[in-house]
């Protein structure tokens, strides 16, 4: 059975690469696909990497029939993202890639975002959609919310070392290290060529990303406590990955053996042998994860590296993953595609 | 049916791409990975990128058993390919990646690389992997010698003008653009990334370039009588990509239709709208190449620009679609991957 | 004798490489800098590289007084700068870097840039700023017309060739490959890193570029007769750099030996010896430009490649050298700085 | 007066970054440049970029005459460089860009390097290079010991806080990001562009990175007690540039205090306003270093960062800056270029 799929938001670079991924898709297929923007326009003018596929045309989304529709992805923007899925027929599967629904609370979505949520009954309804923590909601979900990038990186490293116990919650720093894909296909000048390439700099210093209003709720949550990281993040000129270099307070074997344990049965969660560490370059284009744990040289202190590709474990492959399994389909359905390496 | 593959020299990247698309492929299993330089150890550790899947370790050559295997793709250097595929079954198929098989003629080999053919009977028996222009050949044939990427794209242009006679044979100039990963995992220093990025030259200036045996060779042929082209490689700070700038003397109204043409069934080879040109930035990690034509202010001078991925329809993605057709596989099995943008 | 200097536009790519020059120039003081979309901004806030440099602060053009002022850069785009000099004070001297007096003919500029010119007069009245080809006009010249930095590039190897008849000037092919500086600081999509890293494409295909405007006028006068050449630029993943490769009809020696003599005595033009050819990264940063000779496999013709840094020796640079000369200082004086490599 | 200079090294990338440096110094002129490997070739044939200086050719460094030398830059590899050192006469100035002479601690060394020392008395006579703490002892010195390139950026961040006592010693992390040239010009695989490229990842992991002697021994001496830092340095696909993020327990008010008045009579070392951070884009080719100061969310913590090129303000300007000292010349000499941007 083919299941029908609109995406809202294809004229940006998870909405393009949505495209990519359920092209190779053996159940799905794009019936819709909504850009405001750039309505009117063919795909392959938009993205013309995506030109040999044969793609509806690009039109505004209050011109999609949803009818015949099984499940939509939203790329669009915050904001307007909980304007627009607020307004789509009460039934219909929804796998939201924005900002807008993370956040449990309205207070901390005020607070993090500013403004007042517009759809609070929805946001008290959606599943947060880090995908190998919460595939049990997500299956039953009718409205899931895509992570930030930069907090599901983090979560793979943290979530299993909070559970257990091995960590100290008070004291975690997380130094992420982001390629500029993940700051979409937006036209400010710092994400110039000419701007970006051959340099690097940090960025949101001291506690002000809005990932970590994500970071907060769902750590304390697995803590059982407040927990309140350290969180840096840092623009590198490449276009695709996140590396997480996490500085923690735990034994070095404890760690490794619980990331182990906990990601064992996972098909995209590699935790790599005690001592290796991981690149993004080994990653890119695909909806792997690699983990690495290594000893300090002082007792007690351990550093734990991740790295995922922004644009697909970070965003449009876990969508395709939580809609995999809210469709009732093989978890790793058109994401097996092997990273695409030099 | 599951066809047995063997690749020869995984521990390059042709090699390693082979082992990304097919990994994709329905009907096609790794079965035996030779790497003289890096036998004993894992692809996953040789390419890290491919540690998610369940290969073969990497053994030296004479350790494979090649009873099993239907089907070897030999990604090694030159000189060394003609010597170890001579030792191979002599009924084993074999796509060979090297430039060792591309020229018919033996005088041509030597002119060109520098010594005497060590194989010139099977150097008779292979056939030039172009598939689009040689399928029937390649279907029958049991050994193909894949084509020099450069080659390769500027065939694609220059083929079916120089069948057609729509263009002047005496008066083309080709002048390419390529990625570094055309030059191998090779240790020198002028591919060091400290060299590399922020600059741009030319090499094998003048007529140097050993890809002109192959063009000498194959447009004579079709041009029914001799062709010598002007052709300047230039390296760019890019992993993927040949870029194609062809400068020739013809109508572009009829440029542009002998293409379309040409091209019209062919699901890898797309010519685009006139006026409009292509960018390896749109096909980087596919099997796709994008034509495009424009009229040069100049009366009776057209620019066709042709762009593709080097490492997969210049080489490793070439060499898996003449497999197919070996194999009597569908043609574009494991090969509609979609490139990777951003 | 310190010479009070105006920069207008000092918030782009060009108007920052002057602070850079002049910044070690022995007889030079920045005395006002005009840009009016950033005015109230220091130049540290806007350019942080000169945070060292004690600069005065961005103010409106309006606002600035000319009265103390020796020499004034123009580094506005075009049409606002026939404008703004218009309005300047009849005697201070002015090197514009815009394209708006390079093209002699009213007529001719209408035609390439689609406007009629508002200030017709002074464009009469301008010099053409290619340093070593109009260095006595330039030394009386009250305002100078810098060159297009891919004109410049060009006219390095055609200007020589084509008056001593060296080459035929009917068939000359100039493929250029441009880093993304020469765009400028603008916020267009296609300028984005995530677009434009790890690919490359041409632009402006088919004699569409404006440059040629330059090159048809300033050639057809070197040669005594109507010059019309094929120029294809494209756009390469690095920041800064033009590699011009020409395709010519003529004798390599005869070639080489008219440029080493013409530039024999040039500080900044070097020719390399026969065979050897340039690269950008050799001259990166710096006011040199590299120029190489190769004959082709083939009779008759040759191929010449040139290097320069597009905003250096193609624009801040030729500007300065263009200003030392109407000053009637050192050329060479702030612009002996050598290449930044790696 | 003109100081006679010898490099020796100068194949390397901190040998050709000296020659660019001192290319532009008003007293030096360059006697002499030692490179066995490549003796016998000009300059300019190994770095192209500098082939418009006029410069004595490579030769071996036993045939150079030392007697007429001020000063010697010796830019070889460690062990080499004690050799070589060891064998120079006695009375002539040498600063040493390699890591033989940082540690003052024979023990030290051989922990770190893996060799017992072989000049051990030289090892007692040397200054530690690091120019604005060490600047009397440099001045009266014979041997002076350029720092690693890491070490460096990160004292800059931690010296005055220890002096000052306004950060706890126990806890300081600093994880770094670091440009490819600071691996130098040796043929790696993984330093080829094909693998660097848009990828990073961290590397000597867990406190095994040889630059943590540095730290340990200057450190502990600041803080009078031992210290010990945790230090994870990372590859960035960028030419140049290291920057330093430090996560440490103070006030932020306090540590930006003390900062900016340790240095506020610097000339290359810039301190931020409170909250901005630097970028490597904005100091590259230059020797400044620019530091920021951000307080995190979480009360008592403040993140750090510091800015610099590892070839110039971390090795070669360094070492002239060291060499302008001790030849009693103004200390910025030659080294007050402004960064290339972009």
């Amino acid at each position: 059975m083919t299941h029908q799929i609109a995406i809202l938001g294809a004229s940006g670079y998870t909405g393009a690469e949505l495209v990519r991924l359920i092209a190779t898709h053996p159940s799905m297929q794009i019936a819709a696909l909504g850009a405001n923007s750039k309505a009117g326009q063919e795909m392959g003018q938009v993205f013309p990497h995506l030109r040999h596929l044969d793609l509806p045309g690009l039109v505004k989304i209050e011109e999609i029939d949803f009818a015949g529709i099984d499940l939509c992805f939203c790329a669009l923007p915050h904001k307007t993202s909980q304007e627009v899925i607020a307004a789509l027929p009460r039934g219909l599967r929804v796998v939201d890639l924005s900002a807008d629904f993370r956040l449990r609370d309205p207070g901390a979505y005020e607070t993090w975002y500013g403004t007042p949520h517009a759809a609070p009954e929805l946001q008290k309804e959606a599943v947060y959609g880090l995908t190998e923590f919460y595939r049990e909601e997500i299956r039953a979900a009718r409205l899931v919310a895509g992570t930030g990038c930069n907090a599901a990186t983090g979560q793979y490293i943290l979530r299993p070392l909070l559970a257990a116990g091995v960590i100290d919650p008070d004291e975690i720093i997380l130094d992420l290290k982001c390629g500029v894909s993940g700051a979409g296909r937006s036209l400010k000048e710092n994400l110039l060529h000419a701007e970006l390439s051959e340099g690097y700099h940090a960025y949101a210093v001291g506690g002000t990303h809005r990932h970590l209003g994500e970071f907060d709720q769902e750590l304390s949550r697995v803590a059982g406590r407040r927990v309140e990281i350290q969180f840096t993040p840092h623009l590198i000129p490449a276009n695709r990955g996140i590396l997480a270099t996490a500085y923690l307070r735990g034994e070095a074997g404890a760690i490794h053996a619980t990331l182990a344990a906990a990601y064992a049965g996972e098909p995209f969660l590699h935790v790599l042998p005690p001592g290796e560490t991981p690149s993004t370059r080994h990653i890119r284009g695909s909806n792997f994860c690699h983990i690495g744990v290594v000893a300090d040289r002082r007792e007690g202190r351990t550093i734990v590296i991740a790295a995922l590709d922004n644009l697909t474990k970070g965003s449009s492959g876990q969508a395709l993953q939580n809609a995999n399994l809210m469709l009732s389909e093989r978890e790793d359905a058109g994401l097996m595609l092997a990273p695409v390496f030099p």
